[in-house]
């Protein structure tokens, strides 16, 4: 618990000059990049600790249990680390197949369309709940 | 070219303070992730202008053809914006098979194995050339 030889895996990361580090979450079965989202020490230990992912929320400057209002936790099968210590990957189980809080699996949806002078982002994946729905029991 | 209505898909992205977005890198055949690094607005111009990924470099503070020493060169497939606008996705063919500076195919090899009381990251990938070899050519 409060032994620090334990935290040396914690120790190991790189966090940023805020005390951060960006976790990429992927779905575990389909490889689908789902979000990007930010952590801190705190919010790793109980993602770790709890098999749920905790995120940093930079905008609330709180920790972030994903899905403690929609429903749409994720379930952490493995996290990877990479060569620099300064991003890792969460693969998880989506809960719902909603990562987005516009309702749509990924948060990933636009697709830059290259075909005209000007390129565009294009929508590309369709909104499977009313966000208004998935929030209503706040 | 210089036409400003052609720059508004950059100016739909959300830069950072440093004027900065993460972009990670997946291979659009795998979807596995091979790295993630940062782009300016410059760099993802280029990237889109010339088909393949150049990101902006923090530690040597400039443009990153990424594979200009070692031929390990990326070939963009799509891009994808997510909702915050502040995080992207290329969708890449890996030259070489390797996107590592270690001389592996991701970055992204290391694991968090929590199966001890101590959690520890554990290499899970191979070295598929030593970077000696990649990078001699300089």
């Amino acid at each position: 618990m409060a032994n620090r030889e334990h935290d040396s895996w914690l120790n190991d990361i790189k966090w940023d000059a805020n005390g951060l580090i960006p976790a990429i979450a992927q779905d575990a079965t389909t490889d689908q990049i789902l979000m990007m989202a930010w952590m801190n020490k705190t919010s790793l230990q109980q993602t770790v600790e709890t098999g749920e992912a905790v995120y940093w929320s930079r905008s609330r400057q709180k920790l972030w249990h994903k899905g403690e209002q929609s429903g749409h936790t994720q379930q952490i099968h493995s996290i990877f680390l990479d060569c620099d210590s300064d991003v890792l990957i969460l693969k998880v189980t989506q809960q719902g197949g909603i990562a987005c809080h516009t309702g749509r699996l990924s948060c990933f949806y636009r697709q830059l369309d290259t075909s005209q002078e000007a390129p565009q982002w294009q929508t590309v994946a369709p909104v499977l709940q009313d966000p208004e729905t998935i929030y209503s029991n706040k």
